[in-house]
């Protein structure tokens, strides 16, 4: 790191600075989320509902494209990190109804 | 669908639209987290440093393990939600070296 200018350094920390603060922000909501998910979750074992809705998940996704665009957001990832939530949640509901 | 009471399906829509609105803060701030990763993996590549960064990860790791018990958040659902994220990070700087 020695031969790293300094203001290179202080601007890498800067960066990651804003980044931990974002971070508080995703898992506060990814908290607040789950809580919702886990009440869905619960909601659809009393009334014995499907863990997965398909038709919910491509609205979900059909959603999540107009965001990343507006806010130019790599579609891709956003997909990538929505299936990988969307998985979780569903492997978690499934876990309510053993 | 039509055996499920229908203050369930309300209750359910409810917690749907909870969740959508909490998608949009989480990819909102995804996408303004990407952008500092995107800054980062800039500055790294200019100044041949590495891609990844294990003792910055060990830290967002130990500060993820206050923020999920203050949040009530499953830590191990939170530690693989980091982990999916950095590695996207991760791959993406690698890319600016190419």
């Amino acid at each position: 790191m020695s031969e790293v200018p300094k203001n290179t350094i202080e601007t890498l920390n800067l960066h990651r600075e804003s980044i931990d603060r974002l971070d508080t922000i995703l898992f506060y909501t990814l908290a607040e989320r789950f809580k919702h998910t886990q009440a869905v979750g619960k909601l659809k074992a009393r009334n014995n509902l499907s863990p997965s809705d398909p038709e919910r998940e491509k609205s979900q996704i059909k959603r999540l494209e107009h965001i990343s665009k507006d806010a130019d957001l790599d579609p891709i990832f956003a997909k990538k990190v929505l299936n990988f939530i969307i998985s979780e949640v569903i492997r978690h509901h499934e876990s309510l109804r053993k």
